[in-house]
């Protein structure tokens, strides 16, 4: 069974920009239980549009007799602030003028995100993290806290993630704003402001999360006697209205924006610098066919992270295989652990 | 010197829909002469958002000393219908209520888009065409219109192009449409409705034109110290603004649903059928990193086309290589004729 609960900072937050956020409440996810010497903390972050419950998207990996069981294992994620699940966001109100931030909500970094993660730890004492473990822009941060605390982590778990945002990366999320700017209800001071437009950036994002021979077997149609109306178009179409009913246009401008960001060489001198401070021995995992993270990325990590090993995992989803490919997933980390044991005792 | 004209059809133009056009204008533009025994004909089919005037997007392709010389070939290139460079599209007088088609013009079709290039053909009094030649969209109407009179024509060379368009593809285009859709002033008649719809558009289609390498080269940050305003991001609105300076929406709309439409093999039996009746010598170019039409689709062609050559094009560019890659165009296609030439010599 998960646990949801909230944590709430009453003091200010400080983001990397300068701003500030005066207060914020975190909503976060355990489960299993943390042991007696705190060595068995899996601390996951989640990916995009994900949510805290990583039960809900990444069952495949965490339960019962599955690679992380909650009978060995205290699993921990917090939802992202700037998110729509629990945790403060632009739909918040803000203390300061009692309505909601909408559009003045301040932009967050990857740093930014991170640290808000470390208050949940210390909240939790938590000293010691056996695995931080993330997918896509949770990789991102899990790359990032491993650099910026090099003690916390026993194993470092990062799948199709990256140490830089590409501009291909950041041209594809910018694309995705300029959809919502497009939709005149953007500029409203409503939830629903931009709801049209989130409706289409999330039908690109879906372009990069998948790719050609995906679509080809997925939506291909059985006949050739038609000229309109294809599958193709009414997956598009199905994808964004699924999105609507459960994100908000202002959370999904500030979260692109905090993955725009990442950077892990930004005031440490050079991303090659900041991977030579990762003590945590290092699984990179990429995914063939990942057109919006290639493997080039992944393999960037390996090469820069000491003693680290990349892995590739086959599928044909490309970037959406790390929520979908479970046995893979299973089969490498648990090669990385046995590995890493075995050069532990032989040390 | 190119020339350009206009050629009125007063008569009804019947689309593959089954709905009609009650008159139509197309606009086309011509350079060389035409020769006596009328055997130097080049005719160009234009790709998405182009224009008839070839020499403006394909200058390095024809002129003086280069691959084709308008002292030795009369080349030319109709303007799509459906567009707004010229020929009847949705911002032209419906004749019949005398106010523009805007979002009633009626659904065209590749097949329907060969049909008017053949009005012309015949208003020209030309009964052999030595080249047929295109890119992308206009890549795939050479080969449906060298499916549709395959005596018409001794060379087709498509570079790009596809003979049935992926359900990738069509999920690119809906995006863009989507996005279009997104935007509240589309449902105006006027002019200038859907344009923010229309800027995301374009900034989907780059995506899709381009790849991660090109990204990379061109819209590298040289600092690591930012995490906002990227140069990448920029790109995409720098080029948004550049189509709404030169497009409209609706053309966008039809001109897109026109290439998804693409499937040779409608009403032919199969796609396989249907390419076995080309008589032309075939020339099918790919380029590498081409994510929208992959080479595995140029490939499929050659390989089901009598005596058809693949050739592939290295390009970091991808897709948007067949508008930049002139040296390389040249040698390929000069190869073409080249052995082309000999085989007939030997036969």
């Amino acid at each position: 069974m998960v646990t949801n609960k909230v944590f709430n900072y009453g003091k200010k937050f400080k983001l990397e920009s300068g701003k500030s956020l005066s207060e914020i409440q975190l909503y976060y996810t355990t489960y299993g239980k943390l042991n007696a010497d705190k060595s068995n903390v899996i601390w996951i972050c989640h990916a995009f549009s994900g949510n805290s419950d990583f039960t809900e998207w990444w069952g495949g990996l965490f339960g019962e007799r599955k690679l992380y069981d909650p009978e060995k294992y205290f699993v921990v994620c917090v939802n992202m602030l700037g998110g729509c699940y629990g945790s403060t966001g632009p739909l918040s109100e803000n203390p300061e003028t009692k309505k909601p931030y909408f559009h003045d909500f301040p932009l967050l970094t990857n740093k930014d995100l991170v640290n808000s993660y470390k208050l949940v730890r210390d909240h939790l004492k938590i000293g010691r993290i056996h695995t931080v473990i993330g997918c896509s822009m949770g990789g991102q941060q899990a790359v990032e806290w491993a650099v910026d605390e090099p003690g916390l982590f026993d194993h470092l778990v990062a799948i199709g993630a990256n140490a830089k945002h590409s501009p291909w990366a950041i041209a594809f999320n910018e694309t995705q704003r300029m959809a919502i700017a497009a939709d005149q209800t953007w500029k409203a001071y409503k939830d629903n402001a931009g709801m049209e437009g989130m409706k289409a950036a999330r039908a690109i994002g879906l372009l990069s999360y998948r790719n050609y021979v995906c679509y080809e077997a997925k939506q291909h149609e059985i006949t050739d006697e038609i000229y309109d109306d294809f599958k193709a178009s009414s997956y598009q179409n199905y994808q964004g209205i699924k999105m609507q009913k459960r994100f908000n246009a202002f959370s999904y401008w500030i979260i692109s924006k905090a993955m725009d960001s990442q950077n892990v060489g930004r005031g440490r001198g050079s991303l090659e610098k900041a991977l030579k401070r990762i003590k945590a021995k290092s699984l990179f995992l990429g995914i063939d066919n990942d057109i919006l993270f290639p493997t080039v990325e992944q393999k960037f990590l390996a090469k820069n992270v000491h003693g680290a090993v990349y892995e590739e995992i086959d599928s044909y989803y490309g970037h959406d295989g790390f929520l979908l490919e479970f046995e893979k997933l299973t089969v490498a980390i648990n090669n990385f652990y046995a590995n890493s044991l075995a050069t532990k005792k032989s040390a």
